[in-house]
C-alpha cells in the first residue's frame, strides 16, 4: 500500500541471527518469551529506528517468543514504519487512549507464556507507566517474570561484522570533525560556540545526529564532564576537551580530544602523557579472554603509578553500540571475558588537581588476535590550537 | 573549589517558585515527599541539565519533600554540575557499583515520608532497574506509593514568563530554519542530505540540539510521519514534510512544514489548506478555559467537513516545553482546561489517500485573552520550492 522501500540499516539476515542467537540462550534459561519497552532493544531486535522515542506519550512493546517470529504491540501512528521492518505480528491500537493504553493488548500477546524475561537489572529502565505494567500484571496471572538483562547485554556485547562497519564509519567521522579542531575552535570563543562549531562539522563529516557532545575548558583540566556548554570563553592556556557521541544509522562512537588553547601547562601535558600510556597499557592487555577489570587494573596501574588519583567517575569504559554506553564497565569489579566481536571504549580519568580532572578516551574493537582502534589515536602531546 | 559559575539558564528563585508550587500541591493532596528518576523532573525542579542522560548506566533519584529543600542522590560524576544548580543536599556514590548502585542511599533518603508521589501514569517510565526499585521497597517497608502523574503535569503545563521566553526563542530559531527551505531543498537530494542540511541550518540559527527530525516525502502526501531519512530522492510533484524538534537551554520546539518540490497537486494542495483551516478554527476557540477537546472537536470538524478522514495518530496537538511531547493531550477524550501560560503544538492531520497522510503542525502559547503564535504561520497554500 504504501510502497516504501524496507529500511535498509541491516538486511534482514542480521535480525533473524540476532533473534536465533537470543532464542538459544532463552531455551537455555527456561525462558518462554522476552518482553521490552526500551528504544535499543526493539531496535535490535526489529529495526525499528525512530527518534520518536523523544515523545514520552506512548509505550511500544516487543515480545518474541523463544520459538517463532518477533511480535510487537504498539500505536498505530508507528504501523507504518514498522511494515518496513522484518518484522510481521504488528498489532496496534489508536495512542493516546482514554483508559487502555495497549495494556490489553499487550497482556494478550504475553498470557501464552508462562515465563517471561524481561530487563530489570543493571542499566534497564522500564518505560512505560508503572500503573499499566502493574494492570499487565494483574491480567496475566499466572505470568512469571524474570531478570533477562544479563542475557540481553551477553548477546549485544558481540557486534556482527555490519555492525563493527557502522561503528568503525562513525569513529571515522568523529576522527575527521577533531582532526578540523585548529580551524573550529580559537581563544575567546565561547564553549557555546565552540560546541556548535563541532557540532556542525560532525554533520558535515557525516553523521546523522549528535545526541551527545558534552565537556568543559579550564586552566589544567575541567571540573566535570557532563557539563552542557555556556558562555565561558576559552582562554590562553585553557584546557578544552569535547566528549561526542554523534551516531550512524543508530549506532554510535563516544570519544573525547583534550586540545591546550594557545598554549599548555606542563602540568596538563603530564597528565595527557599519562592519560595516554595509560590507554597504551590497556591496549597491551586487550584480547579476548582478558577481563574488563584487567583492563582497568592496567590503566589505573599507570595512573597511581604517576601519582594521580582516578577521580570518580566508577569506570575506565565501557562498551559502545547502539547506545552511547552499553554493558560491560571498565571496572575493578566487571569479570566480563572480553570475546571478538566486542566495541568499547578505553576512558581514563585523573584527578589533575583538587576538583580538577583530566580524561581522554578511545574507541576499539576486540579482534580474534587482539585489539584494533576505530578511532584516530590521540597524540601523547596535549595539541595546542 | 571548582570556581564554575552556576548553571544559568533561570534565575534561583524559578525553581524555588516551582518547588513552592509543587509542594503546596504535595500538600493538598497528602504527599510528604516526591520521588523522580527522570531527566524531565529532574531538570524541571534542580535546573540540572546534561546530555549524559543517553548513558542507561546510572540512575539518577530526586527527592523532594512537602517542607523543606529538595535533595539529590546521585553518582560522584554528576556532583560537579550538581553544585552549579541551586540544590544543596547532594548524596553520592561512585557508580556503577557493583552491588548497591544507590539503592541504599536512596532509602535512606525516603525513608523519613510515609506517603511519597512518584509518576507513575500516563507518559512516565521508571528510569531505574525494576530489580533496584523493588530493593529499595523492600528496605523502605513502610512506604506508601502513589501516583503523582497528574499533580507534576498539571504543574508542568503552566509555563512561567521566562520558560515562554525560551520556547519563543526556540520556535522562532525553527521557523527562521524553514524559512530557508528554497535554499535547503531541492529535487533530486536524497532525504538524508535534506535532513542533514536542516539540522545544520538549525544549528546556524542558535539552536544548541536536534533531538528531533523526522520526515518523508511522496506525491500526495507521505506513509508515515515518524521515518528516518534514507536515500529516497526528492522528485517532482513530491510534498515533503520536516517535523523538527530542536532545543535551547534544553526547551523544545515542536512544528513541521511541507513543501513541494517543483509543483504540487492540486489534491496536495487542497489538503494543506484543510489542516490550514483546521488549525485557524482552532485557534478562534483557544483561550483560558476552553478544553483540549474543544480544540480537537474544531479540527476535526473542519477536516470531516472536507470529507476526510483524520488518520491514525490518536491526537492532533499536545503540550511542549522541556519535552517534545508533554501533556495534556487535544484528544477527543482530553477535558484538561486551558489555562494561560500553557504552551501547545495545534497539529492536524487528515489521510490523502489510502495509507497516505498530511499533517501540519503551528506551536501556541495561552494568553489572558487569548492565542500567541510561537512559529510563524504557514501559508494556506503549500509552498513550492
Amino acid at each position: 500500500m504504501t510502497g516504501q522501500a524496507p529500511l535498509a540499516d541491516f538486511p534482514v539476515s542480521e535480525f533473524e541471527a540476532r533473534t536465533e542467537a537470543v532464542q538459544r540462550l532463552m531455551r537455555e534459561q527456561g525462558l518462554d518469551a522476552l518482553f521490552c519497552t526500551t528504544d535499543a532493544e526493539m531496535r535490535y531486535f526489529t529495526g525499528f529506528r525512530t527518534l520518536f522515542w523523544q515523545s514520552p506519550t506512548r509505550p511500544w512493546f516487543l515480545v518474541l517468543p523463544a520459538d517463532g517470529a518477533p511480535m510487537v504491540v504498539i500505536p498505530e501512528i508507528g504501523a507504518a514504519l514498522m511494515r518496513r521492518t522484518w518484522v510481521r505480528d504488528i498489532r496496534t491500537w489508536a495512542s493516546p487512549h482514554p483508559d487502555d493504553d495497549g495494556v490489553s493488548l499487550l497482556a494478550d500477546a504475553l498470557r501464552p507464556f508462562p515465563v517471561v524475561g524481561m530487563p530489570m537489572g543493571r542499566e534497564s529502565a522500564l518505560r512505560m507507566p508503572l500503573v499499566d505494567f502493574n494492570r499487565m500484571r494483574a491480567a496475566c496471572p499466572g505470568l512469571e517474570l524474570r531478570d533477562a538483562s544479563a542475557l540481553i547485554q551477553r548477546l549485544r556485547e558481540v557486534k556482527s561484522p555490519a555492525e563493527i562497519e557502522k561503528l568503525a564509519e562513525i569513529c571515522a567521522i568523529g576522527s575527521r570533525a577533531f582532526g578540523a579542531a585548529g580551524r573550529l575552535f580559537h581563544e575567546d570563543q565561547t564553549l557555546a560556540e565552540a560546541f556548535r562549531a563541532f557540532k556542525i562539522e560532525l554533520l558535515q563529516q557525516g553523521a546523522d545526529d549528535v545526541p551527545y557532545l558534552v565537556g568543559g575548558a579550564g586552566p589544567g583540566g575541567y571540573a566535570d564532564v557532563i557539563s552542557p556548554p555556556d558562555g565561558q570563553r576559552l582562554a590562553k592556556g585553557d584546557v578544552l576537551l569535547l566528549d561526542t557521541g554523534a551516531t550512524l544509522d543508530g549506532y554510535f562512537c563516544d570519544f573525547d580530544r583534550n586540545f591546550g588553547i594557545g598554549q599548555v601547562s606542563d602540568t596538563a601535558q603530564r597528565a595527557h602523557r599519562t592519560l595516554f600510556a595509560a590507554v597504551e597499557a590497556a591496549l597491551r592487555v586487550t584480547r579476548p579472554g582478558a577481563r574488563c577489570s584487567d583492563l582497568f587494573q592496567a590503566m589505573s596501574g599507570v595512573i597511581e603509578g604517576a601519582g594521580y588519583g582516578g577521580g570518580d567517575v566508577g569506570r575506565f569504559g565501557h562498551g559502545l553500540g547502539l547506545q552511547l554506553t552499553e554493558a560491560p564497565s571498565l571496572t575493578r569489579f566487571d569479570q566480563t571475558e572480553l570475546r571478538a566481536g566486542m566495541v568499547l571504549t578505553l576512558e581514563p580519568g585523573l584527578e589533575i588537581s583538587a576538583g580538577k580532572t583530566l580524561v581522554h578516551e578511545e574507541n576499539i574493537v576486540i579482534e580474534e588476535d587482539g585489539v584494533r582502534l576505530l578511532t584516530e589515536r590521540t597524540p601523547p602531546e596535549l595539541p595546542v590550537i
